[in-house]
């Protein structure tokens, strides 16, 4: 089995990359092979098989067609700029977000009809939750209508509707999973509105101070990079003819107020942790918070077998576990 | 006012345009004149103001960019590759629907920027319910989602996308009205699978037989091409700062069963006229018909001061005055 990942050098690139190293197979197929390429080389893991580490633009014309080229069994798109950038910067979230991925769809389209029908790889695609736009219900089920408040959601919007089509037309064997924000993430407190989710939980087990700047009601849908990854995985193995037609599916997680996030660090990691949150109130983020989407009853993902943490204390457990906390 | 009406040649266009030139106006503003192109030259009607008819192709790179010069104050863009067609020929379907479309978003930002800002037109684009895709509720809500089953469905869905976002950023002021079926369509009886919810009325009216190719409790969702002029000249003027971020309506109609049809031609056009429909069930046209949305709880539009018809009686009405039968 031949695979491809696109976005190999990011959070979950790398990890995902790890994990397939790790494993040697995928779905109890042996890997031959793996191609990671990312805006810059991505750095691979040992592995039982060769990986060939590229950097590559998927929005270069000449790009999508190479890459689609080598003709993998599974190709992971994972690549896109982020939120902000692509709020910022029109054009090179379009560029990136939109038309590298449909040229992706299309080289691959391509490779199906030089093959004269018999390739059809199986595609998994990470869209996100911010193709929904408030005002929404408490909890968001699967039917609701997106209408997504960024550049980005709407990139990852029509990106899901071609993914559907591509698939529905028997071009390739296409899922989009819509990622809920990904906690604890490892590594340094960012910039990102949402990094707070993460620092305070992560910042306080290494016994580093971490500034709080919402409310301790403000409620939030979280899964960890291990659950992550297990959707990836999931959704590189099952049976996609369960899909139909509909080839986007929002991602269980665990919803939680800050409040029940600070109580679940108390259990894990004692109340030395705890005392390291600092509650530094910020109107702007507290703002953007505010539009976020706080709980999704992802019944369909969930009976198509996609697992998320249960509770807040296996997220902080498997942050630690993972990072060698 | 300078309007451009990009698809002028369709049924739709040219009654858009009959229209403009017989009020001379829009939304209380004199027009000064009014660009009409298609893929053929349209036909222009005697109007008080100069109407300039042109041939071309949206999806041909220079023509977007030389539409847009012209600075219109509206633009109503109705152009695109039937459903049948757009499933057919793929490349075809995006390059027009998708591509053409996009590329007169692009060409319209490029002259706001040029303007300094200044230049902001409205947009109405002409969507369809073919951004719904079965299996639905009985009545379709305003907020449930776009799963489409057709290459067309899908494209409309994304230019939706595209006109929220474009519009979002300030780059036009959009709206996308989702068109349910036409009736009574006008002409000669055609091939599309939906020709019989018209044939079966227009034709007898004329006294020429008609085929009805589907059981008599088969449900529908009609507006006449007046209700449909009548959208588009709301959407051409009304306040849409009422709209928000969500620039995608469903627009109003009747929702009756063939009998209900038959009854209502039965009131307007007598027994004779109901005696000129032939039965002849089509398992083909019964299929495809199955998949169809028949009823739409369009609360939003009327809300906003779209309006339909009430009931199947007024649409043959319309029919019959319009269409001088």
């Amino acid at each position: 089995m031949k695979v491809l990942v696109i976005g190999a050098a990011g959070m979950i690139g790398r990890k995902l990359v790890e994990r397939l190293a790790r494993e040697g197979a995928l779905g109890g197929a042996k890997i031959t092979s793996l191609d990671a390429v990312d805006i810059v080389a991505p750095t691979p893991p040992a592995a039982p098989f060769p990986i060939h580490s590229d950097a590559c633009d998927i929005a270069s014309l000449y790009v999508p067609g190479k890459l689609a080229a080598g003709r993998h069994d599974v190709v992971f798109l994972l690549a896109s700029v982020v939120s902000g950038e692509a709020e910022a910067e029109f054009e090179k979230g379009y560029g990136i977000n939109l038309d590298g991925t449909r040229m992706i769809f299309e080289a691959l389209r391509h490779q199906q009809a030089l093959s004269g029908g018999a390739y059809r790889p199986r595609v998994v695609f990470t869209s996100s939750v911010a193709v929904f736009g408030a005002p929404f219900p408490e909890k968001i089920h699967d039917e609701f209508f997106t209408t997504p408040l960024t550049s980005y959601g709407t990139q990852k919007a029509i990106c899901e509707l071609l993914l559907s089509d591509y698939s529905r037309r028997g071009f390739f064997d296409g899922i989009a999973i819509r990622l809920p924000t990904i906690c604890v993430r490892p590594g340094k407190p960012n910039k990102a509105a949402s990094g707070f989710f993460s620092n305070i939980i992560r910042e306080p087990l290494k016994g580093e101070p971490a500034v709080l700047p919402v409310e301790d009601d403000v409620r939030h849908h979280h899964a960890s990079p291990r659950s992550a990854i297990g959707f990836l995985l999931h959704a590189a193995t099952m049976d996609l003819s369960q899909l139909g037609a509909r080839r986007a599916l929002t991602m269980p997680g665990v919803s939680v107020t800050v409040a029940e996030q600070i109580e679940a660090l108390r259990r894990v990691g004692g109340e030395k942790a705890v005392a390291l949150i600092q509650r530094a109130p910020d109107e702007t983020i507290r703002r953007i918070v505010a539009g976020w989407p706080r709980q999704f009853d992802a019944k369909r993902a969930e009976g198509l077998g996609f697992k998320a943490e249960t509770d807040f204390d296996a997220i902080i457990r498997a942050h630690i576990e993972d990072e060698h906390v």
